[in-house]
């Protein structure tokens, strides 16, 4: 838990508050969590050592509201409803894209916190869990929401396939960012999803 | 380049700096390339600082040699051949297993240290992907032996296959790894060689 949590702020404290963590999950972002220290945030927030410390008791606090930040925007390239191959093609091209305006730098943001942090701390590793199942949340809704409607084959777990897509999404990143590269993840979400166009059942015409 | 290749070693020579780099990469797993100095790696090794500058400049000669390292093993659980899918099978199975046996722990050496260092240096990354590569030279290699065969469907790309089956495996684990289970690992690999399968050809009987 952090020193303060978000409701007893003022309008304008929530708002200094959200600057020091959007600018941490930035500067993490760039650097990683163990290149970071709190005086890099301070410098590039524009923020004084007592205005962090009013919000944040020390690093491990901030790091656990970047992680929460990043859990709070659920995946940003998520609609609404994902319950069609069709959108589930949309959420995937849309994950390509990212990757591909950002010249394939950064990787994931939650993905890179949960290879440095996963090994540091029960607590901070639970939190990395409830932030992937916020990702993972609209993938399964949609294939359930599928399933519920007959439209998967028999035997097919709409769960499975939420998560293995969420894999997809992870390992194709990394290759991504490491070579520099859409290939990899766009094989990956390619086969994943034609496995997806497989698994539904064709209409009665 | 590290300071001092292996070529020029004694055997005794040989053995000090391979029992560096194995402790290196041991601590590195453990504690990440940021939370491992060279005093961690000496006092494991049970080394003097005299021996490890013999072998190495700095830290950063220390970690490229850790990387070289997990790119020599190559991918160790792969057999020579993966030219079925019943041994692409296995390759999973084996990739399965290990995560278990490790009770989920540490993560993949390989997709850590990227996920840590792909940003550093063009260097660094370069090896990165060496290493990768390395890891995926046994999947394409038998795919490429399917496809040859002519044992896979007309417009089945088999490095993409490759490429696809090492991107589920790095996410598979990254999610393994924070949720301290196996369902992601065994969601995705199960998806992707699904697909597999399904690119496979019948024989005419």
């Amino acid at each position: 838990m952090t020193k303060s949590t978000t409701r007893n702020l003022t309008s304008r404290g929530r708002a200094t508050r959200d600057r020091i963590v959007e600018t941490a999950a930035r500067v993490i972002m760039a650097r990683g969590v163990a290149g970071t220290t709190i005086q890099d945030v301070m410098a590039e927030a524009g923020v004084s050592t007592s205005q962090v410390y009013h919000y944040f008791s020390d690093k491990s606090e901030l790091v656990a509201a970047v992680i929460e930040f990043h859990a709070g925007l659920g995946d940003p390239g998520a609609p609404a409803d994902l319950d069609s191959v069709e959108k589930l093609e949309t959420w995937c091209r849309n994950a390509i894209r990212t990757q591909v305006e950002r010249d394939f730098i950064g990787g994931c943001e939650l993905g890179s916190l949960a290879s440095e942090l996963a090994e540091t701390s029960e607590g901070v590793r639970m939190q990395l869990v409830q932030a992937f199942a916020s990702w993972e949340a609209p993938l399964r809704r949609g294939l359930r929401a599928m399933h519920a409607r007959g439209e998967l084959r028999e035997g097919t777990d709409p769960d499975d396939l939420a998560l293995a897509l969420l894999a997809a999404l992870q390992g194709g990143i990394l290759l991504t960012q490491t070579r520099r590269d859409i290939a990899p993840l766009r094989a990956v979400l390619t086969t994943v999803m034609a496995r997806v166009r497989d698994s539904v059942v064709a209409p009665t015409l």
